[in-house]
C-alpha cells in the first residue's frame, strides 16, 4: 500500500509575526520564504495584505515558489457582500493562488466578539468561501476556537466546516486558538468530526503551545486523522506560539508511525538543512538560539553526564534517538575527552590545518576555548576567530602588525539650525615592519549620514597596512551582530562581525568585552588578521 | 469517590544540572531547594552524593523538609557486594530518607555499556534496592531506557521492575532517557506493564524532551495509570530538559480530567508562586527568562493579534485558556502597527493617562507609532518609551531638562607593563531651569574594571539633573540588549534597556540609531524622563 500524503502548512510569516518583539521586514520575509521553499513546505502563509504594510510589500515582491503562496485574511463581515467587503478584497488583491480565512466556530464569539447572528456567522463564511473559489482561488477556513466551540456547542461548530467546504473550501483547518487543549481532548474531537462526515483529508490542524503541548496535540490530530499540519519554524506565534515544525519534520521523517504511513514534501536532504534553517531564523531575529531546542539546538546532542559521554564512546545509538547529522546538527562530547581532541583536528583540518593525533597544541587549544567561552565568546559561528585562535596556540600566526592604541569620540550636538547632529572620529595607530602609522577617519558614508564610532574605527585600522594594504583594499563588512551575554558574574558584550572579500570569501569573527566598541575592534580585527592569513599563508 | 493521589517529583537538582552550562553552588541549591518545598513538590533529589562536591555538599548542609529529601546514585557494580560498594556506600552516607538507583532495565545496554551478563544486571538492582530498604530507606529504582528496552525485549524489562519490587522498593520509575519515545508509545507500554502485574501506584514516568513532547509523554503515562511524575522546574535537563513541572503543574491543577482526579500536593495558592518561582531560578541562572515559556512566560498572556486585542477587551476569556492571575502572571495588551484605537485607549489608560474616545491625538500617535517602528523601533517591550511617546503627542510631557550636547572618548593603549587598557569618558551638558550644568564620568566600576562608554554615558547624565537629581538617584540599569535591525535601507541599532527604582518598579525603554552610543543614549533619557513623569506627574 503506497503511502498517505500530509500536507505541510507554515505560517511562520503570519502567525509567527505575531510572536511579541517580532515584525519582518520585506526582505527577511522573502528570505525566509525561499528557505522555506527550498525546505519543502507545502503552503506558505506570507500574512494579511491589506492589514499590514509590510505584508502587502511581501506580496509584491515575492516571486514563483513551488510551495503554494497564501495570503491571509477574514471572513467577509455582517450586513454587506463578499464582493463589497474592502478587508477581503484587500487579501484577494494580493493575487495569491491559494486564501485562507478565518472565521468564528465557537457561538460565544460569534455573540460575543462579533455581536451578530450565528446564522450570519455561517452566511460570513459560507459566501466568503464561494467568493475565493469564484474568483478561481484554492480555499482554507481556518476555524478559530473550534475545540472550544466544538465542546460548547458541537453541533454548530460542525456547521461551520460545512458551511465552508459545501462552498468549495479545499480545506477547513481545526484552531485551538487559546492554547488550552490538550492532546486527548483533541484527538477525540477530530475523530467525532470524521465520523459526523468530514472527511480527514479536508481537514488541516492549528494548535498553540500554551500548555507546552502544541507538537503533540498536533500528532494526537492527525492520528485521529487530519492531513494537513500547521506551524512555525522555531514555535513562533501568538503568546507561547504555535506548533513548532522544526520538531515536527523530523518526528514525521524519521518516527513510527509516521516514516511509514506518510509522505510529506519535505527529503531526507531538506531535513539535513533543518539545524541551519532555524539558525537562520534566530540570526533574522538576532535571537540567541535555544541550546534546549529538540533535534537542531546546540545541546540537544550534548552527552554532559560522565555515564553517558562514556558510553557515546562505545555506541552512539546508547543515548541518541537519532542521529544527529540527519538534521544537519552534531555530538558534543565535552571538550576534555578525546573525543573532544578527534573532533577539534577534524576543524583543523577543515581550515587546512594538519595536526598530528597527540599533539600537546591540541589539549592547549581546548583549554583556551573552554576558558574563553566561560567569557562568553561563541566560536560556533565565528570560525574565523576559532582558526586564528588555534593558529596561535600552534605558533602558526604571524603578528602582521601591532595596534599601539586608537581612540574614538562620539559627539553630538545641536547645530546652528537647532537640528541634533551626531559625529564620530577614529583614531588608530599601528606599527607595522617596525614603522608606526597614525590613522584617522570619521563616521560619515557617502550620503553623509553618520554611521557610527565602529564604521569610523574600522575605516581608521583599514587605512594604511603598510606592505599589507592591498590585501585588505577588497575587505568588506557584511553584516555586525551584538548581543549581550554572561561572562563569569557581569554582563558583556558580544560583537560577531561578517566580512567578504573579491574572491567571495566569507568569514564569520568574535569580540568580547564590557565595552562594546572594544568588543567590535576585537572582532575587526580578528577578521583584518584572518584575510590576511588568507592572502599571504602563516609564513607572513 | 475521593481523589487519587498522584505524587510529584523534582529532579532540578539533579538531572536539571545536567544542563549544558548550569553547575549549581550550594547556597543556589539550598535556595531552590526551599522554593521547591514551599511550592508543595513530594521529593526533592537533590544530586548524587560522592560524585560531585557539590552535591555532598548540599546533603551537608540542608536541613528538615517536608518534602522528602532524595539522594541519587547508580546500583551497586558487579563483582562485589552491596555491603562493599564504595559509590553506593557514599549515596546512603548522606541520610536521606529516601534513594533513588539507576539500573538499566535494557539488554542492549548491559551487554554494551556495562558489559554483564543480563543476571548479573538483574542481581546488581535486587542486592541494591534490598541494602537500602534494610538501611531503612525508601528505594526507588530509576529503570534507565525502559521504554526502548520494553519495546526490544519486554520481558527482560520487566524482569528488572520486578527484581525491584520484589526487593522492597516503593517506586520503579520508567525512564525515557533517550527521549525518543513518543505519547502513544509510552501510553501503551505503561498500560501493558500495570497489565503484566505492576500495579500503577508503585510506578513513576521519566520523560524527556527531545521530540519536544516531554509534557504530553507524561501525561500520557498518567492516563495509563502511573502515580509518580518527575521533572525540572523550567525544563532543566540533560540534552533537551526533563519534563517541565512548571507546565504540568498548572495543567494538573486546573484541567479536566486530571483537577477532578487527582490531588497533588501543590495547593493554588503554591501555584499562585508558579511565575515568579521560575523566574528566580532564571535569576540564580543569570538567564533571560524565556517569553514563550507556557503559563508563566512575559508572553504567554500578551495579546498582539489587533482581532484577538478587541476582544480581549470585551471578555478575557475569549483569547485566555486560563485566568493568569491562578499562576501568578499577568494579561499583556502591547502597542503595536496591529492594534487600533481602542487598545491604545486602555494601554494609555493602564499608565494613568485618560484619553475621551476620538480624541484625535490618538490617530497621531498610532501614526507616530507606525513611523517609528518602520524605523527599527519596538514598542511591546519598551513600554515606558511608548507613554514618553503619547504624552508627547497629547501635550503631557514636560520638558525637565534639555540635553545640549554630550561627547564620550573611548581609548584602548598599552601601558607601562605593556598590558592592553581601555577607558571610556563622557562629557554631557545638560539645561535645566536655564541654567547650564557640564558633568563628567568615567567608565571604571568600583573593581576598576572598565564597563564602557555607554556605561560612561549614563554616569554622566544622571550626575547633576539639578532639582530633579534626588529622584534619580535610585535609578539604575539593570539590563541592556543590542539588536542590529533593518530602518528604512540601513542596518540601525536597535537598544532596549531596563531600569528599575527604590520603590521596585521596573521599565523598559528603546534607542534607534546607525550609531550604537547614539542609539543607547535616547534609551537613556527615555528612562530618565519616565522616572521624573512618575516622580513629578506631568505637571512638572
Amino acid at each position: 500500500m503506497g503511502k498517505e500524503r500530509l500536507y505541510l502548512y507554515d505560517t511562520t510569516l503570519r502567525d509567527g509575526q505575531q510572536t511579541q518583539g517580532v515584525q519582518f521586514s520585506v526582505a527577511e520575509k522573502l528570505r525566509i520564504a525561499a528557505a522555506l521553499d527550498a525546505l519543502g513546505v507545502d503552503y506558505i502563509e506570507g500574512g494579511w495584505p491589506g492589514a499590514n504594510p509590510t505584508d502587502s510589500g511581501f506580496f509584491d515582491a515575492v516571486g514563483a515558489t513551488r510551495a503554494r503562496m497564501t495570503a491571509f485574511g477574514m471572513t467577509k463581515r455582517a450586513g454587506r457582500s463578499a464582493e463589497n467587503d474592502d478587508v477581503l478584497a484587500a487579501v484577494l488583491d494580493a493575487g495569491t493562488g491559494v486564501v485562507c480565512l478565518v472565521g468564528k466556530a465557537h457561538e460565544f464569539h460569534v455573540t460575543t466578539a462579533l455581536g451578530i447572528t450565528l446564522d450570519e456567522n455561517v452566511e460570513n463564511i459560507r459566501a466568503s468561501v464561494a467568493h475565493c473559489v469564484a474568483s478561481g482561488r484554492e480555499a482554507l477556513l481556518d476555524a478559530e476556537h473550534f475545540f472550544d466551540g466544538y465542546r460548547a456547542h458541537p453541533a454548530y461548530a460542525l456547521e461551520c466546516l460545512h458551511a465552508a467546504l459545501g462552498a468549495g473550501a479545499r480545506w477547513v483547518v481545526l484552531c485551538d486558538t487559546n492554547g488550552g487543549s490538550l492532546p486527548s481532548d483533541i484527538g477525540r474531537s477530530v475523530s467525532e468530526v470524521i465520523a459526523a462526515g468530514v472527511p480527514g483529508d479536508r481537514l488541516g490542524i492549528h494548535t498553540h503551545n500554551d500548555t507546552e503541548m502544541a507538537v503533540a496535540c498536533t500528532l494526537a490530530a492527525v492520528d485521529a486523522g487530519v492531513r494537513q499540519v500547521q506551524g512555525t519554524l522555531n514555535g513562533l506565534g501568538e503568546r507561547c506560539g504555535n506548533a513548532n515544525l522544526v520538531s515536527l519534520i523530523p518526528t514525521l521523517l524519521l518516527k513510527a508511525p509516521y516514516a511509514e504511513r506518510f509522505e510529506i514534501g519535505v527529503s531526507l536532504d531538506g531535513l539535513a538543512g533543518l539545524t541551519r534553517l532555524s539558525r537562520m531564523l534566530d540570526d533574522i531575529l538576532n535571537r540567541v538560539p535555544m541550546k534546549q531546542m529538540p533535534y537542531v539546538g546546540g545541546s540537544a546532542f550534548t552527552h554532559k553526564a560522565g555515564l553517558h559521554a562514556s558510553a557515546i564512546l562505545k555506541d552512539p545509538t546508547t543515548y541518541e534517538h537519532i542521529d544527529p547529522g540527519l538534521v544537519g546538527n552534531r555530538r558534543f562530547v565535552p571538550m576534555s575527552n578525546q573525543a573532544g581532541q578527534s573532533n577539534l583536528r577534524r576543524r583543523l583540518a577543515e581550515a587546512g590545518i594538519e595536526v598530528a593525533p597527540g599533539d600537546p597544541a591540541l589539549g592547549r587549544i581546548l583549554d583556551v576555548v573552554k576558558a574563553r567561552e566561560s567569557e562568553g565568546y561563541s566560536y560556533d559561528t565565528a570560525e574565523a576567530s576559532f582558526e586564528l585562535l588555534a593558529r596561535a596556540e600552534l605558533g602558526r600566526l604571524p603578528e602582521f602588525f601591532e595596534v599601539k592604541r586608537y581612540r574614538v569620540t562620539v559627539e553630538r550636538r545641536k547645530n546652528k539650525r537647532n537640528k541634533v547632529v551626531s559625529l564620530s572620529e577614529a583614531v588608530v595607530v599601528v606599527k607595522v615592519d617596525g614603522v608606526k602609522t597614525l590613522s584617522v577617519s570619521e563616521s560619515m558614508d557617502e550620503s553623509g549620514s553618520d554611521r557610527g564610532p565602529v564604521n569610523a574605527l574600522s575605516k581608521a585600522l583599514s587605512k594604511d597596512l603598510g606592505r599589507y594594504q592591498a590585501m585588505i583594499e577588497d575587505l568588506r563588512l557584511v553584516d555586525f551582530k551584538v548581543r549581550i551575554t554572561q561572562g563569569g558574574t557581569e554582563a558583556v558584550t558580544r560583537v560577531i562581525i561578517d566580512s567578504e572579500d573579491g574572491q567571495g570569501r566569507r568569514w564569520s569573527t568574535v569580540g568580547v568585552s564590557a565595552n562594546i566598541v572594544d568588543a567590535s575592534f576585537e572582532a575587526l580585527l580578528d577578521a583584518v588578521r584572518w584575510k590576511l592569513v588568507r592572502d599571504c599563508g602563516d609564513g607572513a
